[in-house]
């Protein structure tokens, strides 16, 4: 039997439950089902809808206060005053495209670009992540002239025909391109016995490039989440990525940052999540925060890499780099630059990680407690010594979370990592509730 | 020599230029260029720059008024207030994604089909009309089995890596996929002497069909945008339809309306480009007007076409059905049903393409002026009875358009079609200055 995408979710709502759901959501899951088929997830055995948001905190119609410590497309917060304000204005003074000159187009282009180590210096603008990926993929083959691509094992990259060929957390229903090779993540646990986690990296890296040199696709691209988030999370692990570029350069592909989850500050240590290796990426793509919401993505290239591309193939989104999104993306930054964003999150990070770290050092269903910056993991076993990923014991901590009013997911090919990578707009109050109410679950459900 | 993208645009800038340009301008294409790089094309051999819009016009920095009767996006006008509020207010209330409850979600999808034929029922959202289109044909071949494409000999679909597979529009430098065949537009001129277009269209897509087979692809689906904009413009044929697609349906294929131009009322005869033929497509994308310029496209499915793929792959798209993306689609259609838009836009396109047309009938330099509701195409050649695509003549019409501050582009493969695309908000003011300044440049240069 295949695993499909939605197996991959570690607490769903069942359309098979609707019975048991209040009269009023019952209509509007009855209504989803209609007309938006059966493709469309809901988060939660007990779905969830809210009318308000503010900061880190979701509202729904009875005014309940739920703290959102999963989503992080509202990065300064949902409904963030200053975003709000700038891109109103800019909706009702102008929003053209990019084939016509502007000035906020160029400016922010030049602010983001401020935020990249200096190689990475062309950028081009998207509407979602998959583009941005699926950009940075034709841009990679036709720079390279080569065509396989190096992903992890349960690597995400997004939804196009192409980026989801390169996404194996899809599951088998949606199929891998026969380019494509997959290799650990940087899981220390993966690391064969009396081995380093470079070596294995490494080794993993020049695997793949000589079966795709073997199959004739040769190696366009390494493409790597540096959060490694679908893999189960793993930012924190150093000192390996340098050589599997050095490998993936001498075998003539380049090295494609997908930063649309570590990026802008989740991870902390720097900017972005391949800060802390010293490796300067040849493309980098970033989406989801860029925008606090409102749709903005972009792939940022090395000008060697870009240039054949630009000239002989050109590419124009529509939306991509259109007044309004721009508008939003510049807001972001004045947010990030006003409120210190980066520090704050790297401190409140580092304070959450510590407090969850603290409550579940002694769990026997605990096996790590790992994460950077605003990215907190929490790998649940049935027991510490053998490891083997408790996906129902998850579960039950998500769903005791929620029933807490707090929002947060699990990760990984087990779905059994907890995965929780709230707003950057959390705050201590948010991390003291979080803690809170995490204790009086694990005292339930992981002792 | 291959054909490049840019080079199928009519007037645009030429960086070698820059001397040329005035001041403020220079300098910002000059840090444009070397921010975004060269893939960024500016219209106009003179470049533009605006700072307001409204309805159909859009200003200068020094207050002029220049009209717009090019840009599709802003279809109820530019920063039209009803949309502007409603965006306003969602963008300061909530924004979440599809996996929390919502009820504006599930209204607007509603009216969404309601608009369409019955068996379209299911929609998914997304972002551009390329994510829209990427996921139509992954869904036509996991439904189909086949991974053949026939798509039109200039067709132009979009710009992920799948969807530019299809768009031969976009020159040599982005190579077709194996899979896809390409036939006529339904250009009467393409039809053999003695022909008729029905038989013509039909013996176009049986061949592709055969040949696709031929080749083991087999046929997952006919694409056509009913428009057939990049390909010079033929939204008024008809009776040609049916039998292609009853044709692609019995080779086992489904036929996907690429709706992103054709569709919201541009083409009058009713709201979708589709509609005058009575044919009701298995599979209808749509995109650019969708949300007046939020990023914000959609796919409509017969449910059994799209049940497999819903269940076994899922699609969860970031921005796609998010609380403010959805906004501007519901205010859109409300704006829409409040002025009438499809009525006035039929109204002042018969007007706009009749007074075209007695302006330009005994020019010896226009082959035909032709198009449906609000969009106009006047073909111009060397001479009426050769019938030679006049491209350097096309751009001094546009260029002597832009002079008197009307915006206009052209299409066709000769890149000698006019293509007169306003927003839906253009009246009939609008519809005398553009005949006036029409007649004036008709004066200079195509007599």
């Amino acid at each position: 039997m295949a695993t499909l995408a939605a197996e991959r979710y570690p607490s769903r709502f069942d359309p098979s439950r609707l019975d048991e759901v209040e009269p009023a959501m019952r209509a509007n899951i009855e209504r989803r089902l209609d007309v938006l088929g059966p493709g469309y997830l809901l988060i939660y055995n007990d779905p969830v809808a809210f009318v308000r948001g503010r900061g880190a905190h979701l509202f729904d119609a009875d005014g309940r206060d739920y703290l959102d410590a999963y989503n992080n497309v509202p990065v300064v917060g949902h409904c963030h005053p200053h975003v709000v304000e700038a891109v109103s204005r800019q909706l009702a003074t102008l929003n053209t495209n990019t084939r016509y000159a502007q000035e906020g187009l160029v400016d922010y282009a030049e602010r983001l670009v401020a935020l990249l180590p200096e190689p990475l210096q062309r950028v081009t603008f998207a509407c979602s992540g998959s583009e941005a990926n699926d950009l940075a993929l034709r841009v990679a083959r036709h720079h390279t002239g080569h065509e396989g691509v190096i992903v992890n094992r349960y690597a995400y990259h997004g939804i196009t025909r192409e980026v989801a060929g390169i996404s194996p957390a899809l599951g088998e229903g949606s199929p891998l391109g026969a380019n494509v090779r997959v290799i650990d993540p940087p899981d220390p646990t993966l690391v064969p016995a009396g081995g380093d986690l470079a070596s294995h990296m490494l080794d993993e890296t020049w695997r793949a490039i000589h079966d795709l040199r073997r199959h004739g696709f040769g190696t366009a691209a390494l493409v790597l989440d540096l959060s490694f988030m679908s893999d189960g999370i793993f930012p924190e692990q150093d000192g390996y990525l340098q050589g599997m570029v050095d490998e993936v350069h001498a075998a003539g592909g380049v090295f494609i940052a997908d930063e649309v989850q570590a990026g802008f500050a989740r991870v902390g240590a720097g900017f972005w999540g391949f800060a802390r290796h010293g490796v300067v990426p040849d493309i980098v793509t970033m989406g989801k925060p860029m925008g606090n919401g409102i749709p903005l993505s972009a792939a940022v290239f090395r000008p060697e890499v870009a240039r054949d591309f630009g000239e002989q193939v050109r590419y124009f989104n529509t939306f991509g780099g259109s007044s309004v999104p721009i508008a939003a993306g510049a807001a972001v930054l004045d947010v990030f630059e006003q409120e210190r964003v980066p520090e704050r999150a790297e401190r409140v990070g580092a304070r959450l990680r510590a407090g969850i770290g603290a409550l579940l050092a002694d769990s026997p269903h605990v096996a790590d407690v790992r994460g950077s910056g605003l990215l907190a993991a929490v790998e649940i076993v049935e027991d510490r010594d053998g490891r083997a990923p408790d996906r129902a014991r998850t579960t039950r901590v998500i769903d005791g979370m929620r029933e807490q009013r707090i929002l947060i997911s699990a990760a990984g090919p087990g779905v059994n990592v907890l995965k929780i990578r709230p707003p950057l707009a959390f705050d201590d109050a948010d991390t003291d509730r979080f803690l809170e109410s995490l204790e009086g679950v694990a005292r339930r459900e992981l002792r």
